[in-house]
């Protein structure tokens, strides 16, 4: 096991009606932004419960955040937020809302440049505006961790960024907020909780008994509750052990004394900066990709997760990891998601394009061994055409 | 699923020589109390490192916190925080000495009357000084947690306490640091993280997926290290597996959403207090019983933990609830454990002696269920003579 520091200050109200605490959790704060994304919670009845618990309070609202938020839009909140002074912004929606709302907190502070730099020059957070969260879509693991992921029209561009500032004071999980959830945004979310996961556990071995041992209990959660969840989306114990599970995928604790990779993450932002394809999309069509081109690093930690997950044993290690990656490619299939470039329209150009992007952003040696170089890149690329 | 309200805010430093960070850590506390046990650090190297770390502070020892740790040592040690005005203790030890301090840390501020009282009244906690721990021996998870176990000599009792405010500030869990421990100190601590596990878990089912199947990969990881620490003290993948693994046990994370038993904790409490045998060892005697005597209450969870952690399938639900029970004893047993009172030669009046004094506390209805009256806890004892 590799030595870690772990720290997670989030305070997690989870469960039905949970809600109902907003309003006294939010006494420390005097003026607060609500921010929300493009609507959806007038819908569902959500928008109505949330103003009712800020009925007392000084607030201004901010709506219109988008998936896959972006620098241009948050940047009019920043503007809102400094004017208004507010000094607290609640994010109502999911990890677009709280990632976005992750960079206002952090951008209203950086006043002598522009913000983006935060994330173009990975300039250290020093300073941000406290944040809490409602989640209404579980997914991204944003609810309970410090780092958001913003897009940028003008360039094409989608980068990371992160600082133990922006993790949420508090998150409110009521499982309730996602039973009208379209299929697509609950697929979405699976796969999304599903390669988290893998990005901190198909590895190489570190002997981490406990982090290994989650990590294949929420991969099998994952698989065992997906088609249900689609099925039956008013499900209560279905839809609280889904968002439970997805906040557990991303909240450094299975991340704790091991390496991880990502490469599946920065490949695919980079089609979902280029084509607008779903997050959770790119992420499907990547990772068998990754598992394929780089099976020899990964071997013993593939054949680990072959037998525990998916219960295959086979003499010959090469038929056990070509079985893992066929099981996982079925599973994303399984839930509608696609697995192919070609399927979202996306041709070979692409396969030269971002390899291209990568080295002009410095990304040359991606992955848990920092040997996928953009070449390897365009070799994961080619195969999932 | 339960609600549940989770909030951890422990920052965990682990791993080698992750003692080296004390002094930078502690900047920010002016006068500090380094309490610790029986005086092991001093024979093992601990003793020394930590002191080069306290170099350029002003602080005050207080050695001699006992197994056990007993209401009128630390009144000793509350006598001196007090007197030096002390603003931060850091714990160095087990499970025994951290405790013993969380009690230091909020008896220090409640001033009025006998501290005792936060005890035997269950007073809450509204100040406390804050504390940190360098843990050198698994077992209890003390070190990411607020509560606390105190007995008092005068009285024979053993009670237990606990409040957010006792969270440590950090912990420092260096797997080196527990190579040149007793085998009965490791197999304690196996047991006692084992049972904190099944506290949490052998109740009935409330369909909570993550928190089951964390449970189980605890309980599975214990098993499979607890001979082989035994055999290879020094080890350090071993012992850093079983550091982490006992931390895990018991930091609230298991907990959430679930019904929680702690009915072998207060019945093994209160063995302890009369007879002084080791925390775990009463554990050990009291599970097998309150397995039988509740197995109708516990039956689906006792099956499924038959199935998921030892592999017992078996048509006949008696039989499977049978086996685990004999298969947990085993594993005590297997690691040098006795589990029967006359093991320790107690004899029968301990039967009627124990259910009298929980009378006496009104600890009259134990259990996930509220059911276990001081009338069941004989039958418990008595199948455990």
């Amino acid at each position: 096991m590799k030595n870690f520091e772990f720290y997670n200050p989030v305070k997690i109200y989870f469960g039905k009606d949970e809600i109902d605490k907003l309003s006294e959790i939010l006494i420390p704060y005097k003026k607060i932004m609500f921010a929300y994304g493009q609507g959806s919670i007038k819908e569902n009845g959500i928008y109505n419960q949330i103003t009712e618990q800020l009925k007392n309070y000084n607030y201004v609202e901010f709506a219109g955040i988008e998936p896959n938020p972006s620098y241009e839009t948050l940047m009019k909140a920043v503007k809102i937020a400094r004017k208004e002074q507010v000094d607290f912004i609640l994010a109502v929606g999911g990890g677009s809302v709280i990632d976005g709302v992750k960079f206002i907190a952090a951008a209203v502070k950086y006043t002598n440049r522009d913000p983006w730099e935060i994330l173009s020059k990975q300039i250290e957070i020093t300073d941000a505006i406290k944040i809490g969260t409602v989640l209404t879509l579980p997914a991204t693991g944003s609810e309970m961790n410090g780092t958001s992921v913003i897009s940028k029209y003008a360039t094409k561009e989608k980068l990371a960024f992160g600082s133990p500032l922006l993790m949420p004071v508090f998150s409110i999980l009521d499982p309730q907020t996602i039973k009208s959830l379209p299929d697509i945004q609950i697929a979405n979310g699976i796969v999304d909780a599903y390669v988290h996961v893998i990005e901190q556990y198909l590895t190489y071995p570190s002997d981490a008994k406990v982090q290994d041992k989650f990590s294949e209990s929420l991969l099998k959660i994952l698989i065992e509750i997906g088609q249900e969840l689609l099925n039956d989306r008013n499900n209560y114990e279905l839809n609280a052990n889904f968002m439970w599970t997805a906040t557990m995928a991303l909240n450094g604790l299975i991340a704790t004394g091991v390496p991880t990779d990502w490469s599946t993450h920065l490949i695919g932002h980079e089609i979902t900066a280029l084509h607008g394809i779903d997050h959770a999309q790119s992420l499907a069509i990547v990772l068998p990709g990754v598992m394929q081109v780089m099976k020899e690093d990964k071997q013993d930690k593939i054949i680990q997760y072959a037998k525990e997950v998916f219960n295959i044993y086979n003499a010959d290690n090469e038929e056990t990891i070509k079985s893992a990656i066929v099981k996982t490619e079925e599973f994303f299939k399984s839930l509608g998601i696609k697995t192919k470039l070609s399927d979202y329209n996306i041709d070979e150009t692409i396969t030269k394009i971002i390899p291209q992007r990568l080295k002009e952003r410095r990304y040359l040696k991606l992955g848990e061994n920092k040997n996928i170089t953009p070449d390897i890149v365009e070799k994961i690329l080619k195969i999932r055409l």
